[in-house]
């Protein structure tokens, strides 16, 4: 039997009980995949995403719903303490940053009218910590902080796992994605990188390049699925 | 033929290209309240939402999606202006703050070094303008400024449509949320007001304020949707 970890979608921050900060993610892409390895036989999938995203629908699966990408980190890292996962498939959009804490442009400048050293009264602003942050706030600040890189954890804890990593860019050519695709694929030891554009799948044209110790061109969402599935089982 | 408009859902407001500010609103009354409609004849609604509501299925309704708070207005006063309203249901969570720029705290820092005056400084802070904003800023910034008040517009466009407006605020007593429930109805033009309250909402125990000339309590979703639509129909 082999154990799989599929990661879809994408987190959402909490800035406050009613408000949030997502991204666009649909996790479709993390659901075709899903589906595909669902043809073998001997197969176990955990597919870890948030409440909105697409999901496969079979026993084989085990569903994870998580919020955050401390949610997400605590997840990942009980199941790759306590199970032998032989696959982790990264494709969640995992948030850059999370909310550090709220404030407004008022209480910004209020804190440098009070304190002669800049760096002081950047780090002494005074927070806004309603539960649901009132509207009547001329100018309204969220101040966030970096998530912990989530994907790092991954070959620390399990060496064994073949780890598969996803990068998505916006409007760059072919090389510098795969370029950053290559960075990505050495920082965080990942025996494969997916990398692909947000414009090109805005155009509905959805070119991916599959980077190991070679690089492969693949053109939409399906065969993106079908290449990396038949990939990975074949090694 | 009676018309009705129903805002459900949340508001969504964009950061950049692959982030945004949602709410966790789910557009589950609003879904209720049309289905309640549509046990009667004669009747014709547009459904107003985001794309990740919950949306009534039928052929008497039309489902136009919005995202942030400026499509919701200008759709809106599209359909105000063209077409006889007889009720609005606006249950819609609107944002009350959207994007007005990203910054970090870099950058707030060095405007305050480089302008002797405050409020200069704070008012020529450099901007991050990336599609997507990059990952390498210790302390990204997300500057808000209020959204448009799509309530008060329209009894202006239209002053013959009965209007039902919602309040939400959390954890509050009766008395409060009564006495907010009347200020929004006034200021606003509504003919009737349903103010309820988050911590209830989420202990499952859903109680609202039907605020008009008198006040009703109600206790449950399904109550209010068909407390509201048998106030409104037979007035």
């Amino acid at each position: 039997m082999k154990k799989i970890i599929i990661t879809a979608g994408g987190t959402s921050e909490k800035i406050d009980n009613v408000r949030k900060i997502t991204n666009s993610s649909s996790g479709k892409l993390g659901m075709m995949i899903a589906n595909e390895l669902l043809k073998y036989d001997d197969i176990m999938i955990y597919y870890i995403c948030s409440k909105q995203s697409l999901k496969p629908q079979d026993p084989k699966v085990k569903i994870i719903e998580i919020n955050g990408t401390m949610d997400l980190k605590n997840t990942i890292e009980k199941l790759l303490l306590n199970e032998k996962i032989h696959y982790f498939i990264h494709s969640m959009a995992v948030s850059d940053y999370m909310t550090d804490y709220v404030t407004s442009l008022n209480k910004i400048k209020e804190s440098i009218l009070k304190y002669s050293n800049i760096d002081t009264a950047l780090s002494h602003i005074e927070t806004i910590k309603d539960n649901k942050i009132s509207s009547n706030e001329d100018n309204l600040v969220i101040v966030l902080k970096p998530t912990p890189k989530v994907i790092s954890i991954i070959k620390d804890i399990s060496p064994e796992t073949y780890l598969v990593g996803f990068k998505l860019l916006d409007n760059v050519d072919k090389e510098e994605l795969i370029r950053v695709g290559k960075i990505l694929k050495d920082k965080n030891k990942c025996d494969l990188v997916i990398a692909n554009d947000l414009a090109n799948i805005k155009k509905g044209n959805h070119i991916a390049y599959m980077i190991d110790h070679s690089i492969e061109e693949i053109s939409g969402k399906d065969n993106i699925a079908k290449e990396l599935v038949k990939k990975i089982l074949h090694q």
